[in-house]
């Protein structure tokens, strides 16, 4: 684990998203609230904030953080799920990790409760959209 | 969680995949174990491992399962770095979502140990592969 | 934590109940679903499934079992909010735990997400409803 | 997890207290330090301390703290055990939730070492004492 | 993570064994129950219950097992603290890493509650004493 | 766990030690590369980085605090393995327990992944190196 130790607390945002693709029967169950196991986007929202405060014990490398901010908002398209997370804290070191194991663990929550349906669902991308705060500077993903 | 009580335990398998993008010349340095932050291959599989292990406190409505074998094997190829991760149990449910985390954790690792190098790189697709044991028979995910 | 090895492994269940008693105005926002924090009675639900998975982590002497199903209902009523909680496992020893932890945090989290409203709420009772199976055979509370 | 970081880290503290309704002749185990499963108030005191370390994890959307102090003291009476506890940081937000899991966790931990003496035992009351620091100022609940 | 499916499940049990030297100043304290962070047996005894149930999140490929019994027991002699623990399940797999786990939680403990009247105490030795159960047959320690 | 509230946040730092005894043909399996488990001083290092972020978890009377570095070395000698770990922080108290779990976590790790070959190897020794930081001044272990 890097030291920190010598670099400033700054404000520190990172934005990541992934997405979770559906066959349509399965998204009209969303939809239409009958999964079997119960509400797939609420449950995806709290794997996802939950799994944000656990960074440090999934990614072997990540700081400890008191993240101040952490934001998740699964929603449903014609695609599948479509997650979106956001966290923030006052630190020495950056977020990104937070915003990325938030949306693994909602894309991830997704998968399990929909599986019955249909297994070949995949998650099919997660990616860091944009981080700020840091000496590095802030930064945006290039779209492709 | 729903109730798995009245199902025989009964062996059971899955395997699952995923891959990280990563440009050339970050596949370069992990190729010559010049990576800043070390191994990312060798950090990436006990990640996977110990990941696959806490999957009921990551994805909501897994049971907890004494899993008999996990095994974790990150590859670099020439697009970047594919995790395949093999989950095995003797339960009354299936080993699916260890497998998906292992796979999960292990490219968010290989994410961290390099976007200082690149923030540009993405985790391009998490997929079931194949799972046997169970009443609902084997099955094999369908190649596209 | 005591020996338990030498028990055969029978299935298992507990049952357990408590209640939050919220005041009018509070009731009347999780009625409308326009608590500033959110669906209450979705996040109990999961933290109840998610905190009894974890009850050994919590109570120190619990043996760690592989829970089989886990159920949180969580029902908004003129008083507030009254939660029960069942756990079923095949295991040497019972489940009474898992249901009272699923309970416990259950409530504690309907009392976060509206304490901003009221801080004056209260968890007003939780105990075991009854259990089945083991050699001391089932067991149900009296009723006062 | 609500947007914390634009508040001022201020010193803050919070009291919760919370019985365990036990029989006499449970009590008297407990006075006379005979309990099989040991001593059930050093070991309520410490899952306490360590519960109220792991509360981000049992409440969904509680912020993740560096608390300074955690003290439990579960007292027996003439009519259970009685568990106070406080806790304190320096943060953006309150303690409120980690006193209240602590007094819960060690609530239980009562219940889980005299249940098979009496499994009637409730948990009778978890409830905030008081609170103070951060913006809304200092709080005390209201006697009956 | 090996593969233990194909094993069958058998009782094993397995006895661990650690010292912390401790100064007589210290040793005198512990004995007369004086000591500013309480009573350091208790507390050590605890945590090595809780640690042994945490084994396959501190030991990396450590299988996730259904303890049924574990016993710490820390002894105050002319010398320290010396603490035995026992851990016991029925599986595919020993559990000498859970007896261990124990004995270094629980010395670990003993030196953090001392540490402030002695910097200079050390864990001297964590040694496994036997194990039985198993394929490869009971098992003692050779007496140096 | 004791209040440490009212003293300043300072940079603090704190090095531990501690050795496993392997026979020389366990040795130069580890040299050679050839352990069926794999490479074990990878494994212990990543071990110790993870379990010093848990020391709160599993050490009852820890403060959590946000470490700023960790560092595992576990090197291969003519005796066995000797692990160095270190960690810092700015904080109202001490990281001394965070290496030691760190030197801790990884000696249990190599001790797993060996003892197939030798179980009669032993954790020889754990202690406090140095420590800086701290109202109490900086501290040097007294060589024997």
């Amino acid at each position: 684990m890097i030291d920190v130790g010598g670099k400033p607390a700054t404000r520190r945002r990172a934005v990541a998203r992934g997405r979770v693709a559906l066959p349509e029967h399965v998204r009209g169950r969303i939809a239409a609230g009958t999964l079997p196991k119960g509400d797939v986007l609420a449950a995806a929202r709290l794997a996802g904030i939950m799994a944000a405060k656990r960074t440090p014990d999934i990614v072997p490398l990540c700081h400890p953080l008191a993240l101040t901010m952490v934001e998740v908002d699964p929603v449903l398209d014609d695609h599948g799920v479509t997650v979106t997370a956001a966290a923030e804290t006052t630190a020495q070191t950056g977020v990104e990790m937070e915003a990325l194991t938030a949306v693994a663990a909602a894309a991830l929550t997704v998968y399990d409760m929909t599986k019955g349906l249909d297994p070949n669902s995949a998650i099919e991308e997660i990616f860091l959209v944009e981080k700020s705060g840091g000496k590095s500077g802030d930064w945006r993903r290039e779209e492709a």
